[in-house]
C-alpha cells in the first residue's frame, strides 16, 4: 500500500460550529475521512455528512484513545482516503498534542496543513465582553495547563506560581482551581482581583461563574454537600484572572453575557 | 436621532481571507456598514462588497486615527445603519483596544456582539509546523507586546523579563526583538532556544527567520547597512521563542513552511 492521502489538521474552535474557520469549514465539507476528538461539538460534524467519521482520544479525565493509537489510525488513513482531516476542539497548536500527531506523519512521509481555531480564551473573552489584554493594565496574557500526562516530566509545584502575566487562563483548571487562586494570592496578587469560571463556551450549555481570587481561594474547604455548582461538572473548566477583566463602570447595554453575569452575581449573593 | 444598529465586533484573523471564522464571513456579508483596520489585508473586504467601507486607525507605528475618533465613528454609525461591523485585525480582545470601543459603545446604549479572530501567534504556529505547547516542555505559552500608547503606565523596564512563561510571544516586536533576546538570556534562558521571527503571516507576503536567541541577541551591533532584512520591514513582527518551537528530529515532509525555513536558513549561513 502506498500513501494516496494528505492530512489536514484543523481546529474546530471553542464549540458553536460557525465559530470554525471558512477555511476549516470548507476543508471538511472536502474531507473523505474525518478523525474527531470526543470533545468536538455535534453540530462541527454535520459540516461533513459525506465523511466517515472515525471519533478518536481525549475527553477531559476520561478513558481516551492513547496518543499512538491515534497517531497510527491518521496515518493509516492516508493509505485510503484522498483527504484526511484531523479534526480537534479549539487551536490544534494549543494543549492539543499537535507535535506528535505531526511527528508520526513526518516519519511516514505524508504531506500535512494546519488550519488554527479560535481557543476556548478567546471564546470566553468575546462572550464576556472583556478584552485580555487593556492598555494600562494588561499587556501580557499567559495561556497554561496543569493537566499532565503520565509520563510527563515537567515540574508541577513550579506551575502553580508560573507563568507570571497580567492576564492569566487556565485551561482544563477545574481540579486546581482554588489551589491556583490560593497560590496566586501568596504570590502577590490582590485578592479583589477578578476571576471568571466558565464551561461549556459558545454551545447552549455555556455556564459563567464571576468571582474574586479570594473567594475562590476560600473554596477549598467545601464539602462535598455544599461545593458550588462550578466544581461539579465533568465539563472542562476555563479560568480567567486578571484585573482587565472587571467590570467597566456604567456597563449596561450587553450581548447576553452580561445577562449571564448579573444572573451569576445575583446567585453568589443570594 | 435615535440608535437603530447594533455593532458586530469581529476579528478578522491573521491575513488570509479565509482564516476568518464562518460567523465573521457571514455579517461581513450582511453588514451596511464596515470599519475596519487599516492593517486589514484586502482580501478581507472583499467579503462585504456590498457594505460602505470606512478605515479607521492603527498602522504600526504610523500616523493613525485617534481611538476617541474610532469610539466616536462607530457610535455615529449605529444612527444610520442597522449592520454595523468593526472589523479588527487578529483577534479583537487581544492587543485590540476593544474595551475602549465596547465601554464607548455601552455609554452610548448600543448593542454588541463579539466574534473571536484567529490571533497572528496561532497562525504562525500553523506556518511553522510547531505546537505552542509540547508535552513535557512547555505547558504554558504568553502572549505580549511592548508597543506602547503615549499614555500607558505600565513599567516598561519590568516588562523585558515578563512575563515568564514556557513559550513566549511578542507582538510588534521589531524595535524591541533583539533588548528583548538580551534580557532573556540575563534571566537565564538558554542561547540555544529557537527563536522564530515572523511577518505578514498567511498572506502572499509572508516571510520566516529561524534562528536561536543567541543569534537575535547578537544583532544588537548591526548597523544600518548591515542590518538583517527582518529590521528593515515596516510591517507588525511576531516574534516567538521556546524550545517547544525546536526543529522536530527527521522532519522532512511539509506543507511549505519547512521550505521556507531551509531558505532562510541558508540565507542566514550564506
Amino acid at each position: 500500500m502506498s500513501v494516496i492521502g494528505k492530512v489536514y489538521l484543523i481546529g474546530a474552535g471553542p464549540g458553536a460550529a460557525d465559530l470554525i474557520t471558512v477555511r476549516g469549514a470548507k476543508l471538511l465539507a472536502q474531507a473523505d475521512v474525518v478523525l474527531h476528538d470526543a470533545l468536538v461539538e455535534p453540530e462541527l460534524l454535520e459540516l461533513c455528512p459525506q465523511a466517515k467519521l472515525i471519533a478518536v482520544g481525549k475527553r477531559c479525565g476520561k478513558l481516551s484513545t492513547s496518543q499512538r493509537f491515534i497517531n497510527k489510525r491518521l496515518v493509516d488513513a492516508t493509505y485510503q482516503y484522498a483527504t484526511v482531516v484531523r479534526l480537534k476542539g479549539g487551536d490544534p497548536m494549543l494543549f492539543g498534542r499537535a507535535d506528535e500527531e505531526l511527528a508520526a506523519l513526518e516519519d511516514a512521509g505524508i504531506a500535512y496543513e494546519i488550519v488554527p481555531g479560535i481557543t476556548a480564551a478567546q471564546a470566553g473573552a468575546a462572550s464576556l465582553g472583556h478584552s485580555l489584554t487593556l492598555r494600562g493594565v494588561a499587556r501580557s496574557i499567559a495561556f497554561v495547563t496543569h493537566a499532565k500526562a503520565k509520563d510527563d516530566q515537567t515540574n508541577q509545584e513550579s506551575l502553580l506560581t508560573q507563568p507570571s502575566a497580567d492576564t492569566l487562563v487556565y485551561y482544563m483548571a477545574r481540579a486546581h482551581a482554588v489551589e491556583i487562586a490560593q497560590n496566586l494570592i501568596k504570590a502577590g496578587r490582590k485578592g479583589s482581583t477578578p476571576v471568571h469560571l466558565l464551561e461549556s463556551i459558545t454551545t447552549s450549555r455555556e455556564r459563567t461563574w464571576s468571582i474574586t481570587l479570594d473567594e475562590l481561594a476560600d473554596q477549598s474547604n467545601s464539602t462535598e454537600s455544599n461545593r458550588n455548582d462550578w466544581q461539579t461538572s465533568d465539563q472542562p473548566l476555563l479560568v480567567l484572572i486578571g484585573d482587565a477583566l472587571a467590570q467597566r463602570a456604567g456597563r449596561e447595554i450587553n450581548n447576553g453575557a452580561q445577562d449571564r453575569l448579573i444572573l451569576t452575581n445575583r446567585r453568589r449573593s443570594a
